[in-house]
């Protein structure tokens, strides 16, 4: 049986503004036995899927993202911030609740027809992962899945991506 | 014989601002076998430390940090900027070229007397590494290895955390 990952995720509450309980993972990371049964179970919905480069989201992405892609033998490919990464890129805008943002990914990260597994965290309404993948888009790049530890089901992010196979580990 | 990781770093010149060579991982990182090579090497130098847990800094050093803590069996904790954390945490400023930055470490992370890794991607003038290093000690633990995946010798960063072991993969 799989193991329940939830008892290790601290609720924090007004985070990180009032009337918002966050879903913070470093409870989960502190403990070896958690990444383990964590990067198996990503491991597990993704082995099949010939997956040949991992990318992930700025910065908890990165995390879980990484060690995917160190476990199924892909490259790995992080989506950044303006200004971070240093050779050209693709720029992606996104609307957020007040205002917009922007996120970037190196031009030559991916090669065209390459199977993609796009990871983050956290799929809350879904802006970011909807922008993550057109950055992909751009680069000629085959989504086979989209997997987060946490879909925050009431914000229905998954509407923003279902043209692609969503996996998530834990569901609220 | 250990496989040459330099021939994976991309040199990007002027950036972030003219002058200055960056040496950029995404080159290294999107090749499976670079990460299995540079990961093995992490993992030579710390394997017989009895690491409990491995801290790594925003966000570069998570690629490496979160693989090296699932290798080594040990706990991964995150060190990042101000209010990105959502619990309690310990802070630290420290100085830069101009001006100053603050690093922040959640305080229930690591338990008094752990076997502490620091892990980040790059070792320059040292100062966020020397701020990081405050944070562990505040938290009590006990750092038994501060690993680069590059140091930039000529910036002499070494000097402000040389009461630590410190290993480099790539020097320059």
């Amino acid at each position: 049986m799989q193991e329940d990952l939830k008892k290790y995720i601290r609720d924090v509450k007004d985070f990180p503004k009032e009337g918002i309980v966050f879903k913070d993972i470093t409870t989960l990371l502190k403990e070896p036995k958690a990444i383990k049964a964590t990067i198996d179970q990503l491991y597990e919905k993704a082995k099949d899927l010939k997956i040949d480069k991992v990318v992930a989201i700025e910065s908890r992405g990165f995390m879980f993202g990484v060690m995917l892609a160190e476990k199924l033998g892909a490259g790995f490919v992080p989506i950044r911030k303006p200004k971070k990464l240093p050779a050209d890129v693709f720029r992606q805008e996104y609307q957020l609740e007040y205002g917009s943002d922007i996120i970037e990914m190196h031009k030559d990260a991916i090669t065209a027809g390459e199977n993609i597994l796009l990871h983050d965290d956290v799929l809350a309404t879904g802006g970011t992962a909807k922008a993550a993948c057109q950055l992909i888009e751009q680069a000629k790049g085959n989504i086979v899945q989209v997997s987060f530890l946490i879909e925050l089901g009431f914000l229905e992010g998954k509407k923003m991506i279902e043209k692609y196979p969503i996996e998530a580990l834990m569901r609220y």
